[in-house]
């Protein structure tokens, strides 16, 4: 070490995570030199504002508006992409990839679509793709699955992968609200943005569940294999009556290595209130993983914000950084997952369900509805009249009915849905939420002598 | 990836763990093979047990009972020492660091102690050495801090590292059973020695603190710096009143970044109950981390067990066997820790403090148990007698009273026990547990834009 080279990184982005990690490779400069023998400085960023880069300390050469300057710059050895978003952040990883520059990107939309196609273009071109930041934003999962896990078969991860809507749950669970008050006070305080729709709906959590089942289970999985069902028919009913019966409503992102094929999967989840996923409260996220040797792990902590984001993006950099100032440089990306296991349909998942029904307020309304169930071959395990004032949205006239299911297969609850709202005395079908068997999640796992 | 070449293992070792890494790096190889590139196999195997080893697959030539067969075994690019304890692990150590060999090992009674002059060692012949589970069984911790969360200045690490412990405060709060009966039926069940004094005193726990605030702190911390108290005092009448007061009671071991040097100790600690760290039950085992950057992360797993143990040994090998597959070397551990951080003395502490007083049951008993407190400078935040039936072992004549602190000193702390000890009104100081302050875990981390 007592020779090292300067390692350039060129900054593309520097709004919240690209400030974060300017702010962080600033200021823990003279600290990597002593620790580990790595000069480490960002050479130049890309931004459009001239004055946010000022702020930060990049004026003149330091500072372009134009990614090509980055990518096509000699003298960089890494490309850090944080813009977001699919362009011009696909030119931006075709021309660095193919310029022979390492990257890391916290690009999880652009990521969780083309992970394995930009895998392979970096292997092609003898460079290193990272992306730690995009996958669970600050929890180290990537790092941990490639690594320290890596002599385990992975079974199944399970995660709270979205910090908004798990805000939005845990406000409704504390404080009885509804989805629209939660929804309008998160996006007063910055938890949610004006346009909700890709957290809400499961977008964003599909994409992480994406990029770590294409990790962890050597295949390709991309976001539009995710099934996804949002937050947004979730009601403060829904979440007492969970409590009432001792479970917990989580939007989980679930990946399970099953001998069907690979069933991913993004939806309000109910699971037992003593599970470590429960207590995951605020816009916390946790991702649980069961290897086949190690069992079941979790790993918790901030899946976005400036500084956790800019903390996976930084070790990425580090890592890429190590053999760069040692004059040698990182290995090549490996060839990207042979293997092409077949994602399962929602169909075919089979689990217990939990159904709120609007139902007609009327002496022998519930016999057609539990026809119904028998017709479709969802078998009840209980039936609940919710009382006045436990629901909100409810037409006159009619009273919210929950009925738990015992196991039954998607394609015959979805068959029981249609039925359902074909009725009359159905007012209407007003949430349908998987009860999850979170035993299964370990099947398969080795037992300890 | 075309050409690659076995790598070959020595294993040390064939016990619980030993056992749970032959059979896994035999279970995976051809796994390990198709998506690693990696041929791994156990070339050799050193037990005691003739029939162990046999059962295991290891007989004539990849057996044998002398560990310098594996550690002068030319083709032997990996040594694994699984057997523990100070002796002949040393010797193998040393003999195998001074051989070339890189090496894996779950030693924490021995790294605890000599992790920094074993790395030294490594470093000086150009090999690596890897720990992972010595820190945490399974929980992949020592590579989170060496590589994703390289970027963060830590700041505090809080563990739950020791299931047995932590199986016995579980069972004592769920069930209300005093330490005695929990031990008792703890040993039958196999969660605790027969000598159970290494786990219920807090040398096992001390012994990973140490470990991790040597990785994470850049320094020199041995298991004799780290301040250790036991929970053979913890009894249910604490549990319960701690949960009465919205508290768990947990036996951490705490590492902590501070101005005036590391802080370092083992002890049963109060903790809030929606804390992550108070809900790992059973024998589960929780790190919490806190970074400059990321902020609070947890990493939760089984800190024991055949596979879990093994997950961690078969990473750190498959670490160290990519390189070596590929024909070039692992890169050598390097020159440890320069730095010198003086570590803190338990004395200069300063936190809340729960006391749990055994007193004469007669009027007038608490005036000069008061007037003691006063004198030693501690201040009283609330007394409570406890009512009859929830405390054993009260002698006759006497009650348990319940004293809390405002924040005091241990050296205060310390005295003021020494002066209630003399009391005649005091039959005895029956516990003292020390109430944390986990707001404090996260003085220092960057505030996010």
């Amino acid at each position: 070490m007592d020779e090292t080279r300067t390692v350039n990184v060129g900054l593309i982005g520097l709004g919240t995570v690209g400030g974060g990690v300017a702010k962080l490779i600033a200021r823990h400069h003279d600290e990597y030199l002593r620790a580990y023998g790595i000069d480490l400085r960002v050479r130049r960023a890309c931004a459009l504002e001239e004055e946010r880069a000022a702020e930060l300390g990049f004026t003149g050469d330091a500072f372009t508006r134009d990614w090509r300057d980055i990518v096509e710059d000699p003298s960089i050895d890494i490309v850090v992409e944080l813009i977001g978003g699919e362009h011009p952040a696909t030119e931006i990883f075709e021309a660095a990839l193919g310029q022979g520059k390492h990257m890391v990107s916290a690009n999880k939309a652009l990521l969780g679509r083309h992970v394995e196609r930009l895998a392979a273009l970096a292997a092609e071109n003898g460079v290193q793709l990272k992306c730690e930041a995009a996958a669970a934003g600050g929890i180290p999962i990537v790092n941990a699955l490639e690594h320290a896990l890596v002599g385990n078969d992975i079974l199944c991860i399970a995660g709270i992968l979205n910090g908004t809507t798990n805000y939005m749950l845990s406000r409704m669970d504390a404080e009885g609200l509804d989805y629209d008050e939660v929804l309008a006070d998160a996006q007063r305080l910055g938890y949610a943005e004006a346009d909700p729709s890709a957290d809400v709906d499961g977008f964003d959590a599909a994409s992480k569940v994406a990029i770590l089942s294409s990790i962890a289970f050597h295949t390709r999985v991309t976001t539009d294999d995710v099934y996804m069902q949002g937050i947004r028919k979730v009601s403060a009913a829904d979440i007492e009556q969970a409590r009432d019966m001792g479970y917990r409503i989580k939007l989980l992102g679930i990946a399970r290595w099953t001998a069907a094929g690979i069933d991913a999967r993004v939806h309000p989840t109910m699971i037992p209130e003593d599970h470590m996923l429960a207590n995951v409260s605020g816009a916390m996220n946790a991702v649980f993983v069961v290897g086949d040797a190690v069992g079941e792990t979790m790993f918790y902590g901030a899946g976005a914000g400036s500084f956790p984001t800019a903390s996976a993006v930084v070790g990425d950099i580090l890592e890429l950084a190590r053999p760069i100032a040692e004059g040698s440089a990182p290995a090549a990306e490996s060839e990207p997952y042979e293997s092409r296991v077949p994602v399962r349909s929602i169909a075919d998942l089979e689990t217990r369900y939990y159904i709120r029904l609007s139902i007609a307020d009327q002496v022998g309304a519930l016999a057609p509805v539990v026809a119904a169930f028998a017709h479709a071959g969802v078998s009840i395990s209980a039936i609940n009249q919710l009382h006045d004032g436990e629901t909100t949205g409810v037409a006159d006239g009619a009273c919210s009915v929950v009925f738990l299911t015992h196991t039954a297969a998607e394609r015959d609850v979805e068959e029981l849905c249609r039925a359902l709202e074909a009725l009359d005395e159905v007012a209407s079908v007003a949430s349908v939420i998987r009860i999850e068997d979170v035993e299964a999640w370990s099947a398969g796992a080795e037992k300890n002598d």
